[in-house]
């Protein structure tokens, strides 16, 4: 991780290497893996601010994604994965504090934002990959540190007399616990709100029996047996995963650097290109869709597709977006506009896409998809505004039609010259739901039901005019006038509030149900953005920011 | 309405009666009521913004509120009423933009919070009272101009080739439709959302057969045939809406002011008390149950109930709460933490719901249990503390433990020598929903099912200790402990940050499932709510501080 000087930062890398990990340590044996956090107080990405006690900041956190993610990949015949700390008596301290306190409110939310990934990663993978994370709190649990635990499947918590789970941050910061510690509360562990209400409020938490009376963690084991108490856990916790899945040993497939070529803000990787113009305030992600070699390999079955493991189209085009998307985020704070495009060949993405689908019952591809569904909720949650444009030569069918779908409008060019299909893939109907439930088909078509219907399972392509009747098309627009008009609709966007284009569009992409993933980006942290810049917690008197110092914060008593 | 000084404002009266309306006439013909917004310029609720082309404040919407209120309580034989505006080709322009320009962000949170309650008091009218709203939109119908059309069952715009409707805060004022625009254009009336977001970036809105096509109102009428058009949807509506309800006339209820004795900040309602401690931030607000006398009246039957009209206890001790509630709201901006108490008997609350729930068939009983419940959902989005304090003389039983369990913590005593009863009746199992969906209990036991199970149906009083036991309390105390305890607690809960508090709690008070209703109050307003603080928005350069001068607002481009 390199040390930037605070005054000109260098670009967040996103990509890191086991072998380069300077706050965790894995272990693998069998189907158990050993996660061990051991922060480097001085390892922090920014300068200003030591990592003691296991504090984390966003370096930490993508070592951390970096470790749930290859664990998928890299290491299939793992079941049960068990998270503790290498110091002793502290599991935890949560995000750090000074980290938080110098840092910009774009850089705090954009770092909620990650870690909120990280935990939605971590915890998906018991139910869609059966491999469950447990937290062994072999110490202090407190804020981050809790929620992290939350993320698991399973806390245990080190009875010591001392070791104690609690959410400082109301009473300590002035702040929420920010990553996702209050829905998962109650409602994932469903902690009686009550109880709740007082656990978030006592800063020093709570320990023993009545964390668990109270649901906060499965259990407490003595520090004499703790070792031996999660061991036996965690093994019976492998077996269950295990029965859930199939037989056969499992090769992990290893995910090496992406290594884009990188020019000023611009990244050209393989598959996908990202190009930033700092002046008009937009950035182009463009994404070359699947070969015919592509589909020729896929139909060869999952063999074949693993065999191909990190260079298969459909692992290598997501992760490289996945890290465009990360750096348009972090890097990249005043594009207030992406302008997707998908080049290719529609007709090919669609026998591509039935190619992975009919490889499903391999691991390999199974994983493949589940990664491309995470990377597509990560460009739903991102507050950028997106037009995908169809013009000559794009491809939006199938998974990529997934990238107009969760763009805010789809400009589609109507040209009898270089007609351009759009078309449906079995992706589009179930394999990629977003984080609240229904797929973005579905989601688009919410008020459409029996325009839903005519396209489900319909496999043809369609030419633009169909597409538009179809209801998947923002704007269609002939040859003469898709310059002035396209130019225009860029203009006007990039002319408004970028807040109040990210609050619009925060509440017009998710129509329909919550789920408890998608309260944590609603609710939870619209609330905790609010508060990030209220005096209360970030003023010169606030909370979070004289915390640590000698100086009591001075509160504006007016609840609002 | 008072014209106070800005300087010192006197506190707003939520109480307000139709001969005294100065924005609204209202006139019933049988079914149809026609309601007809004419906002007087000059009649703003504070000094410094005229109320011109029927923009509206608080005091506007008090009146709103009153006159749905009074509908289904007044005049329970109207079946439609059809909202219009008074002014020629303007139906409404929303939210007057100087009043929000120069309003503190408490104001203006506050202002948007009655607003939506007075919209979904109004949307729901036509599923559980059978009063149906139709807009005829005759005119422009901006911002919060069609926000109050979407509220709407049915949206009707002018066809003149000028009158549009529009949702312009984006594009012109830098924050967001406030009043469950967004959340009812894509969840309510599932507008296609890339539709909703052009639409919502339009400053100048969507007319004609576009809106039509775009569901964005339900048709469009020639101007010449408007009225006659109009007409002929509200007598249809009015049959629809008469089909579902019961034979029989029905006599309204005449709602009379409360007229509670006020001295300073304190207010005794007959059945309701609110006292104000400006000095440690607390309020109590203590309901005195129901005597014997008002079950005597209740098991005589639905007409009996009828003949008490407003004097019934249920109609008139919620009345006298939910201005309580306001009044803590708006006039009280520094209490942080309300103690709440319920005096009386536990028994003869339970006999009184039994008695108010078997008279359910009738009209008037089913109007004031629906009205309970708007009470208690405003309870549950009211920002500030809540601790139920359940000491000797209490009964927090039936409809009165809604309001312990719609706090945020429950202490009871238990003292032999002063037995407090908990009890449960069939007003806890389902008549007085939350916004989200599920009732109080369910959300307090979503942990706890079997808990849940025991407690269902189960009419006996508890003790504490088996109140306890069954999870309905969060702190039992002993008559040794109970003082020094609860005073540290409520030290405690008043020295910590106020925004924290609420985020904290509109987070964990919502356990489960999110409906449109929810939504709006937790989606939408969380990230309006961070909107209106945005330098984007309020800075001295923002573009809603700047609206209607000569500058340009000017934006900070980083998305955040």
């Amino acid at each position: 991780m390199q040390q930037p000087a605070a005054s000109s930062p260098a670009p967040v890398d996103f990509e890191v290497e086991p072998e380069h990990y300077r706050h965790w340590k894995v272990a693998y044996e069998g189907p158990v893996a050993r996660v061990t956090m051991e922060v480097d107080p001085e390892g922090g990405l920014r300068e200003g601010y030591e990592l003691k006690l296991n504090s984390y900041d966003l370096g930490v956190d993508i070592e951390l994604a970096d470790i749930v993610r290859r664990m998928r990949f890299e290491h299939p015949e793992v079941r049960v994965a068990v998270l503790r700390s290498g110091i002793d008596r502290v599991f935890c301290a949560g995000a750090n504090i000074n980290m938080l306190g110098q840092s910009s409110h774009a850089w705090k939310v954009n770092f909620c934002k990650f870690t909120n990934e990280t935990r939605c990663e971590l915890e998906d993978a018991a139910g869609s990959s059966q491999q469950a994370y447990i937290a062994a709190c072999n110490g202090t649990t407190a804020g981050g540190g809790y929620e992290l635990a939350l993320a698991c499947e399973e806390i245990y918590l080190q009875d010591d007399g001392n070791s104690a789970v609690s959410l400082p941050e109301v009473p300590l910061l002035g702040v929420l616990p920010g990553t996702g510690g209050l829905t998962r509360l109650v409602d994932k562990r469903k902690v009686r709100r009550d109880r709740a209400d007082v656990f978030s409020t006592t800063a020093e938490g709570i320990r023993g029996n009545k964390a668990k009376q109270w649901g906060l963690v499965d259990d407490v084991f003595p520090r004499s047996r703790f070792d031996e108490k999660i061991a036996e856990r965690a093994q019976a916790m492998a077996e269950r995963m295990a029965a859930q899945v199939g037989k056969g040993s499992r090769v992990g497939v290893r995910l090496p650097r992406l290594t884009p070529e990188v020019e000023g803000r611009n990244r050209s990787y393989r598959h996908v290109t990202l190009t930033v113009d700092d002046q008009s305030r937009t950035a182009s992600l463009t994404i070359a869709g699947p070969t015919a070699d592509d589909v020729a390999i896929l139909r060869k079955g999952g063999d074949a597709a693993h065999a191909a493991g990190a260079e298969l189209w459909a692992l290598r085009a997501y992760r490289e977006l996945d890290d465009a998307l990360l750096h348009l985020r972090v890097n990249n704070p005043t594009v207030g506009l992406v302008l997707v495009r998908t080049t290719g060949d529609a007709q090919t993405v669609l026998d591509h896409d039935a190619a992975l689908v009919a490889a499903r019952d391999h691991w390999f591809v199974r994983e493949v998809l589940l990664h491309m569904g995470r990377v597509l909720r990560r460009m739903d949650n991102t507050s950028r505004s997106f037009f995908a444009l169809g013009d000559a030569g794009t491809a939006f069918a199938g998974n990529l039609l997934e990238l107009a779908l969760a763009s805010d409008r789809f400009y589609l060019l109507d040209d009898p010259d270089h007609v351009v299909h759009v078309g449906l893939s079995d992706l589009n109907e179930g394999a990629l739901p977003m984080a609240h439930g229904p797929t973005r088909l579905q989601t688009h078509l919410y008020g459409e039901p029996d325009k839903l219907d005519g396209l489900v399972g319909n496999r043809a392509l369609l030419e633009p005019e169909d597409a538009d009747e179809a209801g998947l098309v923002t704007v269609r627009l002939d040859e003469i006038d898709w310059e002035d008009d396209v130019r225009i609709a860029i203009e006007e966007r990039v002319s408004l509030s970028p807040d109040a284009l990210t609050g619009m569009e925060q509440n017009l992409r998710f129509a329909g149900p919550e789920t408890p993933e998608s309260k944590i980006y609603a609710r939870l942290s619209a609330w905790q953005n609010w508060i990030f810049i209220r005096p209360n917690a970030t003023g010169p008197e606030g909370a979070l920011t004289l915390y640590g110092r000698p100086e009591r914060p001075s509160f504006d008593w007016q609840r609002v």
